[in-house]
């Protein structure tokens, strides 16, 4: 088993996974609504149309892991898979990239409240890692026709204890 | 000037405008990720794709009117439109049917903090309604080409202050 520091998230940390939704990062908003709001537009590539997918927005309750040992990666051949906190908590993010799973290539980062992530189509990833009991997401991914899920069971000797 | 008090949100309220996007209101959810996650599929009927649109997600950031006096609706002919509480407070919501603008036909709900709605292509809503200051939103709309907002700016007699 191997132990990893989860790193914070940044947007530029987390490019080739895919995007960190949050404000105040970078953009500038748009001004709408007559002055009475700032959007910030356009936050990360839904990417859910491949083999006659389409958007399903959902909202997922989460259970921390205990112990937090990862054995398990996930990826979405036929689409993106986003999730915001709607509770304002940090959370963990395991991702490895896409391609042949690599188990030297995990990163683990520790999301803000305030940050949502976005993984790419075929990005590998851990099932969400709520640090808090009930916590909830909401997620936009695909619906639609095909097998949108390959998993990868790590090995013991692969397998990664999240340190504090 | 009119004066409405708002309504507690419910689905079957809000059923002729779209979707009160919560959990624990109805269908079963899905258990998931080996038993530690539940999700409640599927909460909103996501319409972005006439005229070329694509999803996209956007984070919106709003202040309360002040005072709360309603001057103007919109509507989306090309999409849908959603928005979720980031911060966990109540907001308002008012709308009137699809259709040419009945101001007789306008509904006023106070939404709680854990109650998203999606707008239906074409019903009349008022623009973010929060009840706190620098309130955040996800939000799912359509990205794409053609004209996708038509206002209706209302004559003084049928302005609505909100009470309470």
């Amino acid at each position: 088993m191997k132990r990893i520091a989860p790193q914070p998230l940044t947007a530029a940390a987390f490019a080739p996974f895919g995007e960190v939704i949050e404000v105040d990062a970078g953009a500038q908003p748009l001004v709408i609504n007559r002055g009475q709001t700032l959007r910030f537009h356009d936050l990360a590539a839904i990417d859910v149309e491949a083999g006659g997918g389409r958007p399903a927005l959902s909202v997922f309750r989460g259970e921390p892991l205990d112990p937090c040992v990862l054995a398990i990666f996930e990826r979405h051949p036929l689409g993106s898979q986003a999730f915001v906190p709607l509770d304002g908590n940090p959370y963990l993010v395991a991702v490895a990239p896409a391609g042949a799973f690599d188990p030297a290539a995990v990163r683990i980062f520790r999301a803000t409240g305030r940050q949502g992530v976005n993984y790419r189509r075929n990005v590998w990833h851990h099932f969400l890692l709520p640090l808090t009991s009930g916590a909830h997401f909401l997620v936009i991914d695909r619906e639609g026709p095909g097998v949108n899920l390959d998993e990868h069971e790590l090995p013991l000797a692969d397998r990664i204890a999240i340190d504090g």
